[in-house]
C-alpha cells in the first residue's frame, strides 16, 4: 500500500508541544500495525510570519493539497503584537479551508465519563453528552464581498461585511450533517436567524427541502441562534447533530465545548469536497487555542491533538481499528487517574504533557 | 406635575397575562404614591396581524413616539402559522426599536439569591453573578442593505444580509456602556470578531478610542465573541458590562440569560437618542418570549415585566425611589417561598400569575 501522507502544521503556542505527542502514536502505529506513513511539516501562523513574513506560504497550501490529510495544532501568538489584518495567524487556518473547500467543520462536544465534574455546569445536566456540530466554514460572513472600512466625505467610517449563503453551499453542508444523523442518533437541528435574516430564511428552506426529497428518515427540526445558545445551557443533551453556518457555528460550537469543561480533550475534522483521486481534502485540529501562556512549559495537555489524529484515522484513512484502538487508550489512561492541569482534579495524579502521551502509547 | 404617558403594548402569548399584574403595581403608585399614569394600550404582533392585517400599525408607532415610555410585552405566535417575511410578528419589535431609535439595549442577567439552585450551573460558579449586557439594537446585520433572497440565471439562489456599523453609531452604544459601568464596577468589555470582521475591527478601534479619550478611568478589555461564549460558561463573573453589535448580543444577552436559570425573572430596557424635549425614547420588555405553550394557563412568571416597569420607573421616569421599592418587593416575595412553576423548587410554595401579582403589592 502507498503510504498515507500527511501534513503536520503544529503553528504556535502548544501547537509544536501537543503534536510531538501525537509522534508517538504515529511511531508506535508504525512498528506495530504496519502503517505507513509519509510526513511533512511546515509552518503556519505566528511561526510562519516570524521566518517568512506571512501567516501561511502558498507553498503549503500546495503541499495541503497534495496530502491525504492535514493535521494542524493552533495558530495566534499575541506576543507578535499589532500586524496588519492580512498578516493576522488566523490567515493561515482560513486561507486552508477556503483553498482547499474544506466546508464542513465537525465539532463533538463530548463529556467524559470520568471527567464529568470538570464542567461548570451540573452533573445531572452534561453526563453522558454527546453533541456533533456541523458548521459550514468556507461561505457565509467570513468571506462574502463586500467588505472592509471606508471613510465617507464626512469623516464617518464604516465597517462592512457580508453574509452570504447559496442553495449548494448550504446543501452540501446540510447533507454531511444528515449522513453524520443517521450513524448517530438520527437527529438533526438546524439552527439560523430566519426571523430577522433572509440568508437564515434560505438556509432554512434548503435544509427543508433536502431533508424532503433525501433524508426523510431523520428527524429534523430548527431552532434559531439565539434560542439555541440558551438550550445548550438549559438542556443540551436534546441535541445530537447541528448543523449552522460560519458565524454561528463559530460561537455555538465553541459554547458546546465549553460545557464538558474540558476543552483540552476535544478534537475537530473539516471535510471538503470529494477531489479528483476519490478522496476528499481534511484538516484535523484540536478546539483548544495556541495558549500562549502556558506554551513551552510542557504542562499543556495532548490529548486533543492526539484525538484530532485518531479522527484522522477514521475519516481519511478509513482505519477504523486504528482509531478506536487510539480513543480506548484515552478513555483508560484517563480511567488510570492521570490528569494533565487543566483537567486535574482531587485525588487523581497530575501529569505534564510527555507522560501523558507516553502513558497513551504505553496503553496502545 | 403631568401625568407619565405610558403605551402598553401587552402582544401575544403569556404578554397579556403578565401585564395585567403590572397593572395592579400602577394602581397601587397612583393611590399610595400620588403618580398620575395615562395609559394606552394597543395590539401588536399576531394580535395586532390577526386584527389589522399587520404585526404593528404606524398609528402605533405615532403613540409609542408621543409616550414617556413604552412598557411591551411579548411577540410571537407560532399557532398562526406561516406569514411572510414582512409581517411576521419580530416586525412589531423591529420596527419599535428602528422608527424609535432604541440603539442601547440593556439586558442585565442576575441571579437572585434565592434562586441560586435554579441555575444548570454550580451554584459556587453563578452565586452573586450580575452582568450587564449592553447591545446595539438598530444597526448591523439586522438592518443593514443589500438583502434579500436572489436567483441566479442558473437557478441557484442567494441569501444576503449585510453588517454595516459606522463610527457613531458604535460610539453612541459604547457610550451608554461606560456610563453603565461608572455606576458599577468600572469593567467594560467590549465583544466582536475583529479576527475575521472588519465591521469589528472598525468596532474594537472606535471603542478603544472612545475610552482613551472620555472613559480612561473605567476599565477596558476586549473579547472575541466564541470566546466570549465560552467565558461565560467557564467563570461568568468576571464580567460587568459586556457591549457588542445587534448580533453577538442577541446570542450573548440569551446566553447570559439563561446562566441564571430564571428568565422569568428577568427585564430589560432599550432606550433611544435624547429627543428635543430632552427626554429619550425608551421601551421595556421581559427577556423571556411570548411563551405560547403555557399562555392562557394562568401559571406565567409576572416578575420579569413587574421588573421591565421597574426599569421604566427608575430610567424614564426617574423615580428612583418607586423602582427601589417594586424590587425589593420581588424580593420579599421571593424570600417569603412564592414560586411560579418555572421557578419552582422543593419545599416552596408553587403560585399562580395573579396570587404572585398580588403578593407583590401587598409587600409594596
Ligand atoms: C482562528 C479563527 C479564525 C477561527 C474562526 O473564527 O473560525 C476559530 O475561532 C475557529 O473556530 O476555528
Ligand atoms: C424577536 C427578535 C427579532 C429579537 C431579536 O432577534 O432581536 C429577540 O430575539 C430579542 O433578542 O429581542
Amino acid at each position: 500500500a502507498q503510504p498515507a501522507k500527511l501534513l503536520v502544521l503544529p503553528g504556535d503556542g502548544i501547537g509544536p508541544e501537543v503534536m510531538r505527542e501525537v509522534g508517538r502514536v504515529i511511531s508506535w502505529l508504525e512498528k506495530n500495525r504496519g502503517i505507513a506513513f509519509e510526513i511533512t511539516e511546515d509552518l503556519v501562523g505566528g511561526a510562519s510570519l516570524a521566518e517568512y513574513g506571512e501567516p501561511i506560504r502558498n507553498e503549503v497550501i500546495e503541499k495541503a493539497r497534495a496530502a491525504d490529510a492535514v493535521l494542524f495544532g493552533s495558530v495566534g501568538d499575541p506576543r507578535r503584537g499589532h500586524v496588519g489584518f492580512d498578516k493576522r495567524p488566523e490567515v493561515a487556518i482560513l486561507k486552508l479551508r477556503q483553498e482547499l473547500e474544506l466546508f464542513a467543520n465537525l465539532r463533538p462536544a463530548k463529556v467524559f465519563d470520568a471527567l464529568v465534574d470538570a464542567s461548570t455546569l451540573k452533573p445531572d445536566v452534561v453526563r453522558g453528552l454527546d453533541i456533533m456540530i456541523v458548521r459550514e466554514t468556507v461561505g457565509g460572513i467570513y468571506f462574502g464581498d463586500p467588505r472592509g472600512i471606508e471613510t465617507l466625505p464626512d469623516g464617518t467610517r464604516r465597517g462592512i461585511n457580508t453574509e452570504v449563503y447559496t442553495t449548494p453551499e448550504i446543501e452540501r453542508v446540510a447533507r454531511v450533517a444528515f449522513e453524520m444523523a443517521r450513524k448517530r442518533s438520527g437527529h438533526v437541528c438546524s439552527v439560523e436567524k430566519c426571523n430577522v435574516m433572509e440568508s437564515g430564511l434560505l438556509w432554512k428552506e434548503v435544509v427543508t427541502d433536502l431533508h424532503a426529497r433525501e433524508f426523510s428518515d431523520v428527524k429534523l427540526t430548527h431552532m434559531l441562534a439565539d434560542n439555541c445558545a440558551m438550550q445548550l445551557v438549559r438542556n443540551p443533551r436534546q441535541f445530537d447533530v447541528i448543523v449552522t453556518g460560519n458565524l454561528f457555528g463559530d460561537i455555538l460550537s465553541d459554547l458546546a465545548s465549553m460545557l464538558t469543561g474540558s476543552l483540552g480533550m476535544l478534537p475537530s475534522a473539516t471535510l471538503g469536497a470529494v477531489r479528483a483521486d476519490g478522496k476528499c481534502a481534511a484538516l484535523y485540529e484540536p478546539i483548544h487555542g495556541s495558549a500562549p501562556d502556558i506554551a513551552g512549559q510542557g504542562i499543556a495537555n495532548p490529548i486533543a491533538q492526539i484525538l484530532s489524529f485518531a479522527m484522522l484515522l477514521r475519516y481519511s484513512l478509513n482505519l477504523q481499528d486504528e482509531a478506536k484502538m487510539v480513543e480506548e487508550a484515552v478513555s483508560r489512561v484517563l480511567e488510570s487517574g492521570l490528569r494533565t492541569a487543566d483537567i486535574m482534579s482531587e485525588g487523581m495524579a497530575r501529569v505534564g504533557t510527555s507522560v501523558m502521551g507516553e502513558a497513551i502509547v504505553r496503553e496502545l
